[in-house]
């Protein structure tokens, strides 16, 4: 994969190679062997006190939940999204083990997240994370109940051909990542 | 450092031996030079939309900064923290672009900060992230105005004695890490 980031100070390959990419192999399978490693990783994550407030619903391509999580995926991402081995929904524990809200739930799944994504990337395996789902459809199909609350849905798979992808999808896939500049980001 | 993660399935090393450690070198200084690397791991992190809703106020040991957060730490922190060469703030932007309210605006912050954590690892230097700190006085003595919210506060720093903290504190250091199982994290 190229359109590599951009940097004024060096960061590690498997964050520089990192993207979201929306070409998926859609004959390529995946099974909890493939993604174990990138679940220790979310696993490993720091946490508020350890919570751990993380917890995540697999789907694999073919399978019941697969098919429940395509179905509440919005515009475009219901396109390609389906095409990847696994879809995967990441639910927050919203309380503390004193029943007091958790003001670093959603801050400590997107860690858990990000470390999955990072190890995923380093198997060989592209995550690419979406807000763009019917998220009361998904809590009641999945049975997820408070205090636990579905936050994200994520397609993990084996990369697949850009150039079969349909024409808008295709473009946004070839432009370069853009970040703001670092200076408007530390002071 | 030893107490590696315990790994069912095997992780990158850096996510494997990276941890929140209280021990730092009061005496080692750090640059924005040594903070570079991670905060362009940070700066490319995915976020919703790429809205990049995370930014980052350093204070460096010794400056106006750095004692402004010291002095906001609360219980233990304020004990062990200070030592280290860089305190840093995490803030968010809580709204979209068009004016809404960012559900993703911590999740994304999260994002960012663990990829700043694993490229300090990288680096040779340790990251605590906090949640124990006055973050009304912080959000005063720093000027953060809406829709900016300060998140978090982590330390960074080049390792200290771990022998050298006080005891409660050496006890929790050296203690094993702990995580729920796989099983209880992934369905």
């Amino acid at each position: 994969m190229t359109n590599t980031a951009e940097t004024q100070y060096p960061i590690l390959d498997v964050l520089a190679s990192r993207r979201s990419p929306r070409a998926y192999d859609g004959d390529a399978t995946l099974t909890m062997d493939d993604l174990g490693p990138a679940f220790e990783a979310a696993r490993w994550a720091p946490s508020a006190n350890n919570l751990q407030p993380w917890s995540f619903i697999v789907g694999y391509r073919g399978d019941d939940v697969h098919a429940k999580i395509s179905e509440t995926l919005s515009g475009f991402n219901a396109d390609w999204a389906p095409a990847a081995g696994a879809l995967v929904v990441g639910i927050t524990n919203t309380l503390t083990a004193s029943g007091r809200q958790n003001a670093y739930a959603r801050y400590d799944l997107g860690q858990a997240v990000a470390h999955f994504s990072v190890q995923a990337q380093a198997n060989g395996l592209s995550v690419h994370q979406m807000g763009g789902f019917d998220i009361d459809a998904l809590t009641v199909a999945l049975g997820v109940n408070e205090p636990q609350e579905v936050v994200v849905v994520f397609s993990v798979g084996k990369a697949g051909d850009v150039a079969a992808l349909p024409e808008p999808l295709k473009e946004r896939e070839e432009a370069p990542r853009e970040r703001k500049p670092l200076t408007e980001v530390v002071r």
